[in-house]
């Protein structure tokens, strides 16, 4: 089958890091598998063209395809908008309309960099922590929502956390699939005591995990998993929580890996028939509006999305493992962009990244 | 005058602590600080005895004091118990009825423990951070809230996060005062971008500035908050942010410095007249139950939150510098309890530790 991928290569360095994922695409098409390309705007740069932060032709188009690649949004330029015009409104966009609701945010440690990290080496090497995000509900989606003027003349805002089990136990779902092809334990994140969204996300999490006597599941409130994390961060293996608490948390992760510039992230619907689900992948750093158009970006991150997307909407965790070593040979061999290079050492380009990838992949 | 000093010990640790902390208010006692001293029941220690987290007389009791020294609360025993009966309530019932919206968690780092942080000394020594956490709204508070079945016959759970302008100006002014006796910095964090409490938090903070030119105000998502605090947490002076937030970054915070077993924390209600404020001092660490009873608990938390209590309710800065100087004094002398002893060194115990630090008070 032809698998449909759109790309959508947004603000600031997002042109440059997609354009290079682009040549790993190719490789991918050489190496046998069919994709349709299409290209569309998003963030700051449709906003500039149709006035909104994503089309409606272009959230239709991203519906009828099989997998997003986003590249990055956002920009001093936007920055005066109000929320719901701005860039990142593009993201969170998709992630409803395409009911992306399991949000993947791996924490790896590159041990070639764990000199980057202001972590002690010893408490790093090695980490691999998976993030599970519930990313279509919660806070970030749920009514009613207002800033408004009271009664009595004073402003007041409010939002609301709302959460049903069905939603809860789909993304939990997912976590414990995941465990499965790990070290099978789960850790849920919430808090219980204090909210009633985290006294429903424990129960429905302990339901969910009868179905999986294989994964241990542990339960943590939020605020200690924060502690957690950067007191002994190899405790973790998945993490599955609530769109709030895995925005915070996930960066939190990303952060004592010291390897951020090069970490991927996946947005799963789900993972259906032999583990294939539609999905949008993205890096998890921004857009960098400093260093655009210097060709200096780090594409990593965006061709291991690119990977993330080959393993769970193309169906090819075998073209995934390839390019997943081959980025770990390079990184490992000391090619490094500017934002990895240790002090002394020449860095390279966006471009000779990308090549130092290309060359890897087909000396295998 | 005489300050009226309302005591609750709780459970775990919490009544060894305590009463430790007891013989520094008798130093204080003797260096002329008239204090009347009260006690009561909360947490576990009041479910068992009232069959509530804390009782009404005990609310009306710290309602009449100038200041409640806290323990810890909690325990296995207690753990099976609906959210609303749970020992924390009696924390969280104290915070509110007090009126204590400014939640002081001061991170900072004792140097001669960098060896336990997770991070690298270089990045953490002399680390000195102040977290502002709002403590009386928001989404602990914010109602409607529940746990519920839906018309389809699902389960559904909801909370609310709600704040006025005057709960948020009122918390960023105590930030400003703050700040302005240390390095007159304040990051105000929030999530502008995804809530509409975030987007009025902003817009306030930013309006309370106005009456404090000589204090730098910065913004930053709580996400981002998360991920600076571990990459560079020195960029940091006074952090001011809301409840939820609050909570989770003043733990990752608090963990970084590697000095968790020693920080106190301050619940107040304004810096008023001479900045006076009525206040709950309470160590950050739990109760610990695993090592309850055995006298080997760390009794420095407790002992810097009494000395926070003599800077903001009783108005004894004076003191509150020499049982600090005292502490620092003892702990950089090589004293330590079990949680901080180095691998070889002989650990001293609960009442040994505090043998010390009035030993370093009466040579000052
Ligand atoms: C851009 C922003 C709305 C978004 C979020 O808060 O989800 C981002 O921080 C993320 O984590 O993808
Ligand atoms: C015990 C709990 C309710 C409390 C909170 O969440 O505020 C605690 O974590 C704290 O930070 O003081």
């Amino acid at each position: 089958r032809v698998f449909k991928l759109l790309v959508l290569p947004g603000d600031g360095i997002g042109p440059e890091i997609i354009r290079e994922t682009l040549r790993i695409v190719d490789w991918a098409r050489n190496a046998g598998l069919r994709i349709e390309l299409s290209e569309g705007l998003a963030g700051g740069a449709s906003i500039d063209a149709v006035g909104a932060p994503i089309a409606e032709d272009v959230v239709e188009q991203a519906l009828a395809s099989d997998a997003v690649l986003f590249g990055a949004v956002g920009g001093p330029k936007w920055d005066h908008l109000p929320r719901a015009q701005r860039p990142e409104m593009g993201i969170l966009r998709l992630r409803q309309a395409l009911d992306l609701y399991a949000n993947l945010r791996p924490a790896v440690c590159f041990d070639e960099l764990l000199d980057a990290s202001a972590l002690k080496p010893e408490l790093i090497r090695g980490l691999d922590i998976l993030i599970v995000r519930e990313a279509t509900a919660g806070v970030y989606f749920s009514l009613p929502r207002a800033n408004e003027v009271g009664p009595d003349g004073q402003r007041r805002a409010y939002d609301t956390q709302a959460y049903t089990e069905g939603q809860i136990a789909r993304v939990c779902r997912t976590a414990f699939e995941l465990a499965r092809t790990r070290q099978r334990r789960v850790c849920s994140v919430d808090k219980a005591n204090v909210m009633e969204t985290g006294a429903l996300w424990r129960a429905v999490a302990t339901e969910v995990a009868a179905d999986y006597p294989d994964v241990e599941l542990s339960h943590m409130y939020a605020d200690n998993c924060a502690m957690q994390l950067v007191r002994r961060p190899d405790q973790f293996d998945v993490i599955v929580t609530d769109n709030l608490f895995g925005d915070i948390l996930s960066d939190a992760a990303a952060a004592l890996t010291g390897s951020l510039g090069l970490l991927p992230s996946a947005s799963l619907c789900g993972l259906g028939q032999g583990g294939r689900s539609r999905g949008l992948y993205e890096p998890i750093h921004g857009s960098a509006p400093d260093i655009a158009g210097q060709g200096v970006a780090n594409p990593i991150a965006t061709i291991l999305s690119f990977a993330l997307c080959l393993r769970w909407s193309f169906d090819r965790a075998d073209l995934a493992d390839r390019l997943e070593r081959a980025v770990r040979h390079v990184v490992y061999s000391g090619v490094r962009t500017p934002d990895i290079a240790h002090a002394g050492i020449a860095a390279v380009s966006t471009i000779e990244m990308t090549d130092a990838v290309l060359t890897a992949l087909h000396a295998q």
